[in-house]
């Protein structure tokens, strides 16, 4: 059987090490693969190759995909579905192995329910957001190089007596703000889930310097939103919801912190750096794990779903669990971060 | 109420972080601290010194242990018992948080049951050897740290054609040999669990020569030994149990494949490195959860409990769950290793 | 004699290493040493504290200073100078150790020339602007950070066929831009001390894109400004400098290259983690020789001199040297960076 | 023309760099390029393929050497030479840029004056003890890869209150030691250069004791030896060199100094570690300057001739330079490291 396996969406620390695993096992089942460029855009315009232990041997350690990404989503347009079959008919794919985030694994899964295609998945997603799983590789390399950032930003911070805020990604969880922050000795932590009174900010910031505590360090997830003050509108600066218009929540946070207190702030926005390069240790483990599970997925015919991790176990649960909600933080994680704020 | 805290056997980062969280959980709940130096010993001797939010501050990063550690055993002595006891009366120490691996809960689990003394332990072992809980602190960063020595050695393998044994730390269990050997992409992975059968090792590294791979990695854990051969004596370089009598098992193997095979074979044993230097993200997160749940357990009087991670959650069990039996790995997990052998 | 230390300007990796190699080479001249909080503010406020090697040992490898730092000038105040070498008689200094960069140093100097402190110096910046040294500690640290950066970037720009930006330190030379530009494989490098002609950079991209690679890596200089074109004004976004008004030259960049070339171009500005946390080998060893050098010359009395690097060479050369012009790139070694363009 | 390209002797962090700048340099200046496999074996084995900028693209951030390297010497067997010059005939090989240390440029240097071979050179040693260059690429990794061990030695040497000795590279010359022990703090620095006096070590040990540090780190290089004593001979462990006969100096000293001090000691010996993965910045942009300057060379027709350091210029250097003497540490570095001794 030929099986075709495809990378949808950001990318992700650890898409490489699941291609190779998946290849890896296949090779013990007797499949062939094919490799789909820049994920469900590549069916869509037939633009697949072969991939083999060959061209996949020594990719376990490197950051990005080597199949390629992007955000297309072939039900956007009228005719991309059938363009996609068409494309999986004419190479006589007998499978897709689609790894991806919520948009990559929702394609799959209608796919998979309004045209029969026999699709698993693998869960991607650096900010953990996805339901259905523990965790998701990339994650654990997100949060090492947050927290190697938040390291550094220690010394500026102490030399100069200055408020250091770190924007961290988190769009609508802050996994990776809350592990970070408590990994980097974070003063305060604001997340997504909880919206930021800027008072209890300034109070946690005052507290330490009454203590002799010359500087702090604010970590904030890049979707977190102020608080709506009860006896006011919020300022211009921000839109309904609470959150900033222009320029991000970081910056923000660094004017604000510096009006309310007379402290020096500065702003360090992560961006990018956060999801690219190597993967740790434990993401190359979990994202091997992945992919000889989902190939054996392929194996046992279990189509329409996805390997995730259930405590320290790789399980299967059907690709629409992935999709379901938002997995938000663990409240009681962030109660242990509050125990060391301010 | 004042509550002791000692660290004792090998070190391993993430001590700091618990014992700083120890303290700042037990500001919140009206606790005093004090320092017990070098483990059990400090009690022994009455080594003891006052430890404060300040004197703990900035040390969740640190490696090693600030109230430092021995491998000291009371019980080993007639008087021991007793002069610890004494020393725990003289100072009105009302409990005492125990941070160690077997050897140390195992004390405290006896000065608990036989002396009566209101304690609470967090386990502590690099080897991740311990039952009772999922994962210790210290062992994701002696993975990494080990990982990060195989993507070195792979340069030196395929530049030399050579074949590389690394041997890591793992004397009754091979978990940092496997989770590092997947994640350093390995080619035979050798653990104390399963002993070794020289032919397989050979046949692997033989059947990637045959693929045109001139190079090859063995990861082997300390405590691996060889499998007795069924037609004949062991080697007189082997005792009883297979364990390599002098230089280690890594040195022994290196000569032996060189021998078998005809490759350049090279060693290297990485040591004590695995266990010193910061811990990573995931350690200090883990190491802080573990804190912050033992001085909840203090506050609760649960005594003779200690924190443990049960899948994602720290939950208590009773301090004899730790050393009640080896923990070893995962045979699901070693199979997933063996997709990638030879 | 009792000797004064104080660290001025910007924060930089090795400014405690200097510190630490003063007080122990001062141990051996017999030489006692007072530390000054936040810069030549410390000497206004009187703000001081003694250091030893008891305080000073375990520094070498913390980023930051211990004893802090400021852009304070205390010749912005008529009565300044008085006010500091009030302190400088109170405390009985003997002498002033100043580790800064143009604005301390220039400070060190007036206080040497026109009221006859003993002073000498040691220079620092991290962007290696300063004149009379071939390199200054903390350099090599930012150049190697703004280099891991750019390595993860690679995969992010590869997986998405993307264009990244990524803009680093170098307000006026573009020390760092060229060094981790040619060590991290960048495609295009642009720099203070050149002009960019977006036309040049688009036609780099484009080579590139014609022999089949979709991404490109584009690192800037904080302080690199548009060449204004000769035909028409340039740009409202543009001072008449070609300084970008709002926002950083990468942000600009990225914009511009999308909106000629249609790629997909993202920017990240790395910011204060350049100059933050642990310095590399290199500039710990760096820092080391020039405070055994900078007591020395207290110990020689050689006022108004600073530690300078010439070849591999720690040399004396007089304070005025450091500030008597901008250190800015070597063209040859910019002419090697070009080899590697489009 | 056609070029060959060869890597000798042991692998070394930057070799890939230059194969990359001279490929890079050569499509410059119209020239094309042949792989030699495995150093000088591959032109007695007549074992080349070709390299384009294809398939030298992506490398110059990788560890070892994508052609591969032996210690084959041509002049070691009869028909070696003659072997050679046909493969170099056969090819129609116009110029040959050999890249390595002491034997293979001596190698270089023997076919360019006895056989008229035309060839460049550029040197390789990861221990920095060429002459006629300041330093060479793969010293500053191997510097930093020490410094990092040494770090984390330090956290397990406090915590236990130990003696940790750490075995580094250089056989001949203590450059890693001298560099590494510096920047990592130790305690005692011992070099090749300057047999060991037990006595010295024991005595700053003993220094440190009194003042209340618990812990020493002992920087050793491979190549170091013990002193004769005068009134006794040596111990039946040395030989008359004062070499360690077996197992090491660094488990000989860590024997040695419990045995004299009573304190307890470990041995770490680094290995293979130091040589391989990715180069540090520095040694990135050091390799990219070596080889687009002895691509210069190839061009320029100036054979026998090889590229050098001095200062912080590249220069030419004829290829008997390299191998004229061994460039030992300086005795001011020495110095200086002495400063912290104890």
């Amino acid at each position: 059987m030929k099986v075709a396996i495809l990378t949808g969406g950001g990318d992700c620390p650890g898409l490489n090490a699941v291609i190779r695993a998946v290849v890896r096992r296949g090779e013990q089942h007797g499949l062939e693969f094919t490799g789909v460029r820049d994920g469900w855009k590549g069916l869509l315009d037939d633009d697949t190759f072969r991939i083999t232990r060959q061209n996949t041997s020594g990719i376990l350690q490197l950051g990005g995909t080597i199949i390629g990404t992007s955000r297309t989503n072939p039900f956007k347009r009228p005719d991309g579905p059938k363009m996609v079959m068409d494309t999986v008919l004419r190479h006589n794919i007998g499978a897709v192995v689609a790894i991806g985030g919520e948009d990559t694994l929702g394609v799959a899964s209608r796919f998979h329910e309004e045209l029969g295609m026999k699709v698993v998945g693998v869960p991607k997603t650096i900010d953990n957001d996805l339901s259905g799983t523990d965790y998701t590789f990339g994650f654990d390399t997100a949060v090492t190089i947050a927290t190697e950032a938040i390291d550094r930003l220690h010394s500026t911070a102490e030399a100069h007596s200055r408020v250091m805020v770190c924007e961290v990604m988190g769009r609508h969880a802050g996994h990776i703000a809350l592990h970070s922050g408590i990994a980097g000795g974070a003063d305060v932590i604001l997340v997504p889930e909880r919206p930021i009174d800027l008072g209890d900010v300034v109070r946690h910031i005052r507290a330490r310097q009454r203590r002799g505590r010359r500087f702090s360090i604010v970590v904030v997830a890049e979707g977190a939103k102020m608080a709506r003050s009860k006896e006011a509108t919020v300022s211009d600066s921000l839109d309904d919801f609470g959150h900033v218009r222009l320029g991000g929540i970081g910056a923000y946070l660094a004017k604000e912190i510096e009006r309310e207190t007379g402290f020096e702030a500065r702003v360090t926005v992560l961006g990018h750096v956060q999801r690219g390069g190597t993967p740790t240790a434990r993401d190359r483990v979990l994202a091997t794990r992945y992919g000889v599970f989902a190939c054996d997925l392929v194996k046992e015919g279990r189509w329409g779903m996805m390997a995730a991790l259930h405590g320290d176990e790789v399980v299967a649960v059907p690709l629409v669990e992935a999709t379901r909600e938002l997995h938000l933080i663990d409240p009681k994680l962030f109660e242990i971060a509050e125990v060391f704020f301010g």
